[in-house]
């Protein structure tokens, strides 16, 4: 599939976690970036280390031989801008495949809905939840998982699930990769659920079901979401911690955040009381331990990071790793 | 609004909270239990301190004079047993209000449409959430709340919720009660939203939204639901911890039970551990503290009971009272 990202303003910066994660990370083939902000320079101008691909202002300049266009941004709240609403209809005149991560449905869209049926695009909405949701009911508690948690969004989980599920392979092991967020799922994991968008009490349910259906994996790489003192997506975090039946945890974290972000005031708690709170909930259920801390070394220079690993290392006895950075491979020798 | 209550098998048992909750403290006439397993009996032969409801088999036996059913059970899962369709088909075809709180909702089931279509039966899903949900964004952070939280399901937070609520009116004070759960939005709340329907990302947010709207009021009683560490609904249960920005949290704990309810080997943590983790969730949210416990004391004798008042109170300087035996008058008094 040749696939086009649409990420007005975001793809280099804040609100661009989707477009970025299926920039790096998709299987599938992408053939142009639409962001006015930086229209005209190639990706690889913004990321030395990402693929070729040119970046465009608007999408009637983008050559029609595309497949697919992702709506790679996820606001607060998941609402489609309006300016965009006219590139995306665009796209589903031209009978192109609209994939989108926002909370609001594009195929419950009327507008959208018409158009589609008459060019006879597709829209797959990637948050929608399945039908048949299921309450969490114990199975899943014996199943090999390994959690991403973090201490905030946006530092890194779904990246470091994917890195080390890949090194997992590469290594011959058999693994599984469970996404509970859209970039995840758009990314190749074996099952997926935006479970931020699944009622309160399936939650839980829905990451158990997901995980005994790769029960028989030697390893099971779960991607977590939030923070569990994030004022807005708390609850999310725990659904996921405890249908996930984590017996390992990697805590993704951003050293140089004070405030969860757009939330200033409402404070991340240290790390080490962080580690202390995973393992305190997870200890009835599935008694996980956190095992080693993925860092978000996006506004930390190479020293920054080295310093912040010999601190984790030596404070806490944790491995520590910016796996983006510097590669998966000896964080996962570490903790495996 | 004269009300009959449809709970077989469970109105002295298991699964009828929610219909023990209407009977209870509905503001409305209850004219009626249907519950076949003590069809014959009067509900004060079973609850000597409630009203004087007649038992009745089955529908058809009840006289036809009541304006609204509720369906008033709430298993797991929260499907209408195939048996009881039949009895609500014969309320919607009398053209009586038909009242639920399962998570399959009756307004969207084509059969019962039909029937209400036809008659001008109203249906009310409790659970149907709000179609504008918010995020949650810091706003209701200074709401003069109290949370009523608890160790598991089903151990009276709503009931505490009610009581403390109508205490705190009898001694004039401007009271507020926001309901999260079916039952707490039957029996009058101000505002009510069943959260564990909502999805994860608003869950938080619909409750702050709910506390909003009564900040002007001297304190807020906010329903909690589930325990932190419950396997399948710890999720509800941190995001209405968040969403309501809790000040003081009263935790309902019922001393006997080892698991939580219906999850065999899911052990509920000791009473001082939960306190700990409600203590720590909140702090870099709300600075919320446990100030008192919620006895349910469904199956400890009134000796038992004041051996575990004692036992909190030295133990850990909290007072502790069942509410529903004892009245929420001296326990108001200690707390506030």
């Amino acid at each position: 599939m040749r696939v086009v990202i649409l990420a007005h303003d975001a793809f280099a910066g804040f609100g661009g976690k989707t477009a970025r994660g299926v920039y790096f990370y998709s299987p599938h083939e992408i053939v142009g970036i639409i962001d006015r902000s930086n229209a005209g320079k190639n990706a690889r101008d913004i990321f030395p280390k990402g693929r070729d691909v040119p970046i465009y202002a608007h999408i009637s300049q983008v050559p029609e031989d595309y497949d697919a266009l992702v709506i790679g941004v996820a606001p607060i709240g998941g609402k489609l801008p309006k300016e965009w609403r006219e590139e995306v209809k665009i796209a589903l005149k031209n009978g192109k495949m609209v994939i989108s991560g926002l909370h609001d449905f594009i195929s419950e869209d009327e507008e959208f809905k018409k158009i589609a049926e008459k060019s006879g695009a597709k829209i797959w909405d990637v948050r929608k939840p399945p039908k048949d949701l299921k309450v969490a009911d114990g199975s899943g508690r014996d199943a090999p998982t390994v959690l991403v948690a973090g201490t905030d969004c946006s530092v890194g989980k779904m990246i470091t699930a994917v890195e080390m599920h890949k090194e997992a392979l590469r290594r011959g092991i058999s693994s599984g990769f469970i996404a509970t967020g859209q970039t995840g799922i758009l990314v190749g994991a074996d099952y997926g659920v935006v479970i931020d968008r699944v009622p309160g009490d399936f939650m839980a349910g829905t990451v158990e079901d997901m995980v005994n259906k790769v029960k028989d994996r030697d390893i099971i790489f779960v991607e977590g979401q939030g923070d569990l003192t994030h004022p807005a997506y708390s609850g999310v975090t725990l659904g996921i911690l405890h249908g996930s039946y984590a017996k390992k945890i990697i805590l993704a974290h951003d050293p140089t955040r004070k405030w969860h972000e757009g939330y200033e005031g409402y404070t991340i708690l240290p790390l080490e009381k962080s580690i202390e709170l995973y393992e305190e909930l997870a200890s009835p259920v599935s008694g996980g331990k956190v095992v080693g801390i993925s860092i978000d070394g996006e506004n930390m220079s190479d020293e920054e990071i080295m310093k912040f690993k010999e601190k984790v290392e030596s404070e806490l006895g944790l491995p520590a790793e910016d796996v983006l950075r510097f590669g998966a491979k000896k964080f996962f020798d570490r903790i495996f």
